[in-house]
């Protein structure tokens, strides 16, 4: 089902020519600092390894850096202050610094090296591209390396002109995919939050460059009300600008949706004004022309594009922290996922009360004729508060239970996994009541 | 929506642990014979190097062949016969027996190298494994080296009792995946049919290990009839039973689906009864205990698994190729794909008659509330027929035309794409009409 006119659906190759990540930048710049022991060779990205400075060091160095710097520019007192009074981004900004080689050499002199224990053993610090290859073919040679695509949206980018004109869309319309990337992260953490494999849900929206502004807000709009119309609360929400001197050298404005996951505030989206730099950068490396025909302005030219890029697996967790709730029940504990509707795995459980008087055959008729409309769950064993408890914890909104009254009047109840509010509802009429419950 | 209450969805990982490929004997045996050049360097897989092997030379290398095997075991003229007269197979009985270095010298001591031109430089044939290898973390070092899945199949099994436990499903019962694989193919061919990034869809169906004669059986049946039921011609399809001598090393009885593509006859599915021997392997390997406990029956065992796996990029081909049809119609020709209304990407267009008295108007509101039920495409440019014929090309079932008569009794006209009959539906009544004739 579709409910716009203005996206297209899309399936792009993970193995890609080169020459795409050579076009995107992603050869050259993505990129982790990385040194060698040169005793043991153990490898190491920098800010795993400014862990093992003990925070007197770190101190004492950031000291020296911040009297050194504040010679040349006082302004940057208040960046490190941040730094030091902020814990949660001192490892991203130490790795920074770190990677400026300001620190470096002063940290790593006295530095053991967590493997093997020896001093003074490191190499400089150097750039290890994130993306996995491999070869296409039998010899392994520079000419052979392929890489995993490391984001989905440079396989819209080089399909763009095939999609366009193979549905006849014109500008504004958007090229949607959900699809797996992989980046070859040196450290995975907070469960799902940071992992190698993960997927991916695009959309990249292709407009006139003059309205690009336009868009940019637009799509903003639409992407924060999309997690909120799925329930998740407000303030656990935010938008993370990017201020103009942090931008990516491919966008004109970026922001982040943040979702205050336990562990903090992460990004679940990122929405960017890539301008036309990705479509004229693969105009340049694929000597193909990306321009678009504008037939009411009668003019070529290659059109910005706004991209909203969602972490699937991200917002999955953030959905998943969002419902999570305990509460007590008859001084008892419930667990209970309050997932939206659209988002519940099961949608409805079929709960017959005993297994007597034909019951299980009601319920089983009830199962076959929903099972066609909805993803349901039959289960007939152990108590019935039990087996609400399950349901409320894979987070079911509907549980139909079947018991003596149903053969006398052909009704069911309905119990709402939020309320707990039960509701007699004939058999006939069921069907529609939850199509409708769960619109 | 889910039609059985016995099949599970699963989206396992593309990279998971080497052991898995260990295990599934992937690493060691899934290879095709390669042949270096000494001179050039240049890597061949003995088949293509075949190839250049000129008629003449075969022939004599095959008499010899001949002489030399029927010395020894004369059943083996008919074989060899069947090779010689059936171009169609040549190429693969070919690598067959070069493998097995019965003509590797003989055929390759005189041949010249296709990309330096000299002669006697071949290395002898060696494995090459077909699954993409590549490195987890920045250091590449064999005990970091991992693979792209080259089969969804290990990502079922090894999450088999995941599965089990977290849907409380009883033997028998299925796992299904549909995801991507990845095969290092010296040599793709015949368009979608071999490429290196494809897409299968797999159910493995978990069974009593006395039952699996029942459930091979009846998956083959379930399987074929899926093709026709989506419109596949009876002729076109057929069943390709594996002889005993020539099964895979997992497998007790397997059968191919195979379709009548332009090119020949060729495999979208594979049926195989893998026995119990992929979960054993990964009991071994992983140390896990892979045995269900079957509450019936009161003991522990390793389920045996009958696999249906489909190929979905070959598969979409073999629809393609399927539906398109070549047809004379008042002295035109009419190019129409005819798709089984399920698997056409649009289901309905709209085709206002004329762009005037309001008709784009009333046409739009048709779309927008078809929009929210069914995939529709919106065409007002052009002369009617044209637009028509786009739809047959497209494989559309449906046309809808609003014309004048529209706006004086709210009908309108309805065309379906193959007998290109038309029906006058009144508007209120063309949502449901369309979804009873897209069932």
């Amino acid at each position: 089902m579709t409910y716009r006119d203005d996206i297209e659906g899309l399936d792009a190759a993970i193995l890609m020519h080169p020459k795409v990540w050579q076009a995107s930048g992603h050869v050259e710049n993505f990129t982790d600092p990385m040194i060698d022991c040169k005793h043991c060779k153990a490898r190491f990205r920098l800010d795993t390894l400014a862990e093992f400075i003990s925070d007197k060091r770190k101190e004492k160095a950031l000291k020296k850096l911040k009297e050194d710097l504040t010679e040349v520019n006082s302004g940057l007192i208040d960046q490190l202050d941040t730094i030091l009074n902020n814990n949660e981004e001192l490892n991203d900004k130490f790795t920074a610094v770190l990677e400026n080689n300001l620190l470096a050499e002063e940290l790593l002199r006295n530095l053991s090296c967590p493997q093997c224990g020896n001093t003074n053993t490191f190499t400089k610090p150097r750039s290890f591209n994130l993306m996995f290859k491999t070869y296409l073919g039998p010899v392994e040679k520079d000419g052979n390396q392929i890489y995993l695509r490391p984001e989905t949206a440079q396989g819209i980018y080089v399909n763009f002109l095939n999609v366009q004109s193979a549905s006849r869309q014109k500008l504004p319309f958007g090229i949607a995919q959900i699809g797996k990337a992989f980046r070859n992260e040196i450290n995975t953490k907070n469960f799902l939050f940071r992992t190698r494999e993960f997927e991916q849900m695009e959309m990249q929206y292709f407009v006139r460059p003059d309205e690009d502004k336009k868009w940019y807000d637009y799509w903003k709009e639409q992407r924060i009300n999309w997690y909120k119309s799925l329930g998740i609360a407000e303030e656990n929400l935010r938008f993370h600008d990017h201020p103009p001197d942090k931008l990516a050298h491919y966008a004109k404005e970026a922001t982040d949706i943040e979702f205050k996951f336990p562990f903090g505030w992460g990004e679940i989206e990122g929405i960017h004004n890539r301008t036309n730099y990705d479509l004229k950068k693969h105009e340049e490396f694929s000597g193909k022309s990306q321009k678009y025909y504008d037939e009411e302005l009668k003019e070529k030219y290659i059109p910005f594009i706004i991209e909203t890029s969602a972490g699937a697996s991200r917002s999955f967790m953030a959905f998943l922290v969002n419902s999570y709730h305990e509460e007590e029940v008859k001084g008892e504990k419930r667990v209970v996922l309050k997932l939206h509707p659209k988002l519940a795995p099961i949608k409805v459980a079929i709960l017959p009360l005993v297994n007597k008087d034909g019951m299980p055959e009601v319920a089983k008729k009830i199962e076959t004729e929903l099972r066609l409309y909805l993803k349901v769950f039959y289960d007939s064993k152990g108590a019935i508060g039990r087996r609400y408890r399950r349901q409320d914890e894979a987070g079911t909104p509907f549980c139909i239970t079947v018991d003596t009254q149903t053969l006398e009047d052909n009704t069911v109840t309905v119990r709402e996994r939020d309320s707990m509010e039960q509701e007699r509802i004939n058999i006939s009429g069921l069907l529609n009541y939850l199509l409708e419950k769960l619109r």
